[in-house]
């Protein structure tokens, strides 16, 4: 590296340091460890036979999914708790095409909210990426595993599970087996007396359910910790009274003040609710119906896995955990509606209907600064930009994003210290969109 | 069918029944559900959303592993415990070829103990045969799946654990990388004050360690139960003062009052020991070296997977599952002395020194009576017969049956309501060797 390009990379690092440190210092927050510093396996977490005490991560969840632990916890969420196997069945993998661009590292763009640039390469370190994965015309143009991950492992998929549960709801509509405008209590009589009975499928997808439901995590009270109780899947506490599974605990739910359909909320437990419409109309948990519609027939290299709860009801709101080409092999489903490998999974108005998008003006109402104009729909984000663009995301920085104009798609798995994107996308978005304008220029 | 037939089967089934009858008579047991009755498919476990109350599944151990409850759980076992994935890597499979033969089916032989005679069919619902596969030079001859078992399943493999943690022992020591004379406070100091510091690693391996080590399921204060709450992966209860995980419950263990080495004593805890030092002299766990030596490298169609205790150990003394023909692909492997699909995976000396066996006398004195003449060598059971068979074997019925002179492997996977083998050998092991000499006829 000659002396002036290491000048520059040195300037750029330290801007872009900078500024990771700018938005943790808006926040009041304390500046946590870097990418590198955060390091899980430079950490030592969980190493040696047995690991010293300091290094052990272990149930509950507050201590393994602390950061900087949950750093290592994202690749091993299965050594922690019971899980569902998401099959890919017993055949041959399809292998990847490779096309590596080695330009990609060195790509520019101004982070949302500045005017000085970052590449790329510093942008995977200021996202805490743990793998990357860009598809250009169905072919690897770029990928890198760091900290937890590698090409055999797995890694949490967080919320995008929420979008491969809105993509088998979409599969079920365009096959006419679910009615998006049918009341769920039809579906799911126990469903009768809470929020959801008369709200319909179509809301439940679009996440434009009215629902008395705080995830307020400062608050003790907050639904968010009666819901976790229930989710777990430990056995209860002696004396323990409440909702058992994700199933008891939305049918507790109430109504809001306002009505079904007016606004987004993104609220986890609607996705629980489409879980259970879809095993209620196929008789088959999220798990199984993933693994006949998708793993078994994309190709897949690994066999995905989705936690579950005390009842063996998997979380189809965030359950899953996938490897990274197993995922990209989803986003290239979902650029080539619905075809992989000469194969037509389902039909192409099945992307076609997530692409078109949901309720603009309800979306605007949840007010996210970073995704203005977009909308959410079959638990899909699009971002309703000039190239079309969509995705699945999760916390802590997940995401397949799909660029219909550039045969684009991009997978990120990350383990950000803050869970909320809005931290990450001002150094993920633009960096995905320079990307594509730089792939169209090739 | 012809009447005559059918009269000879029906008279054999009945036949069948009263010889299973009879040993649970002996026993002044309760007769259990037949195979049929407690089909898991059939009693609904687990089915509907949710599952009714009384067809749950769930924590704690004494529910799921109750019979019949077990004869579903042993499908499952990671979808109600944290488990580490034995990875097979991310290649093509290597299929397995077929020369299916339907004669086996009418094979007959005479029950130990008995003089009537039984067909080999007949002897897979009498002993709640899940998977078996019978290989006869290399290719399937035989394959049946029932009850919750099928060929993308996976199998609860129990004590045949042991048997794999042993041949990566006899690996490393045929590699020179583990030395077999050594104490075992030089490889782990921990254990220096436990019964296992003085006692040698090839002690360990043959479990003919001498150790105060109760496993009197009636006495609620027998060590099993210690160890069990030890071994348990969920948090422990608030005040539980005892050991967490295996390592820190193997440094409690005391020895008896005999001299290692004089007498075999079949205790799960030799193969934790063992699993701790196999970790110790490479820096890997156990389900990595399963996966580094032997799933990624004998075609495996599935990953495997190892349940974990609190703190990520992997059960090296039973916590596998893994499918029916990747199981037959380790019999294959050791059948061809260390070789499969023309690969070398380890020197043939491995399976020399197995097939050995181990103390006769040593293993006389434990008094296993349908095992007489046999010994137990680097965890698997020698059975110095005339075919030279030896055999993995784990409780309610488990088994990797290896037979060098017919060139044949049986895999069997059940749920047998007794954990005892001594109740299954007498329809199962004569089985094998009349299969052994049917095959060598044709």
């Amino acid at each position: 590296m000659s002396s002036s390009t290491t000048k520059i990379v040195f300037t750029l690092s330290v801007l872009a340091a900078t500024f990771v440190s700018n938005i943790w210092a808006s926040d009041g927050a304390q500046v946590p460890l870097s990418d590198s510093e955060s390091n899980p396996i430079k950490l030592g977490w969980m190493q040696g036979f047995p690991p010293p005490q300091d290094k052990l991560i272990m149930q509950p969840e507050s201590d393994f999914f602390s950061f900087p632990k949950m750093r290592w916890t994202v690749c091993h969420i299965r050594e922690l708790m019971p899980t569902k196997e998401v099959s890919r069945g017993i055949g041959a993998p399809v292998p990847m095409a490779y096309a590596l661009d080695s330009g990609i590292d060195s790509v520019k763009f101004n982070p949302l909210g500045s005017n000085k640039p970052m590449t790329w390469k510093q942008s995977l370190s200021a996202n805490y990426t743990d793998g990357m994965l860009v598809l250009h015309k169905g072919r690897i143009v770029y990928e890198a595993y760091s900290d937890c991950l590698n090409d055999t492992g797995k890694h949490a998929a967080m919320s995008m599970t929420k979008s491969l549960t809105g993509l088998l709801a979409e599969i079920l509509v365009v096959e006419g087996r679910l009615n998006p405008t049918a009341k769920v209590a039809t579906i799911i009589p126990e469903l009768k007396d809470s929020a959801f009975g008369n709200a319909t499928v179509r809301q439940v997808m679009d996440m434009t359910t009215s629902l008395k439901y705080s995830e307020d995590y400062a608050d003790p009270n907050a639904d968010i910790w009666v819901y976790s109780k229930a989710a777990s899947p430990l056995p209860k506490q002696k004396g323990y009274k409440g909702p058992n599974g994700y199933f008891e605990y939305l049918q507790t739910l109430k109504q809001d003040d306002i009505k079904h359909g007016e606004a987004f909320g993104y609220k986890t437990v609607n996705s629980d609710a489409l879980g259970w419409i879809i095993s209620k109309v196929t008789g088959k948990d999220i798990a199984s119906m993933l693994s006949e519609r998708i793993w078994q027939k994309m190709g897949a290299e690994q066999d995905g896995y989705m936690t579950v709860d005390a009842k063996g009801i998997p979380f189809a709101g965030g359950g899953l955990s996938a490897g990274l080409r197993d995922l990209g092999r989803i986003g290239q489903l979902m650029l080539n509606s619905g075809e992989i490998n000469g194969q037509r999974l389902f039909p192409k108005e099945v992307v076609e209907n997530i692409q078109a998008g949901g309720d603009k003006n309800a979306f605007a109402k949840a007010g996210y600064k970073t995704l203005e104009g977009g909308s959410y729909h079959s638990m899909w984000w699009v971002m309703h930009n000039e190239h079309g663009a969509y995705a699945a995301r999760g916390v802590h920085g997940q995401t397949i994003y799909v660029d219909p104009t550039a045969e684009m798609v991009i997978v990120r798995f990350s383990s950000f210290p803050s869970a909320a994107n809005s931290k990450i996308d001002p150094t993920s978005l633009p960096a995905y969109q320079a990307v594509a304008k730089y792939l169209m220029q090739n």
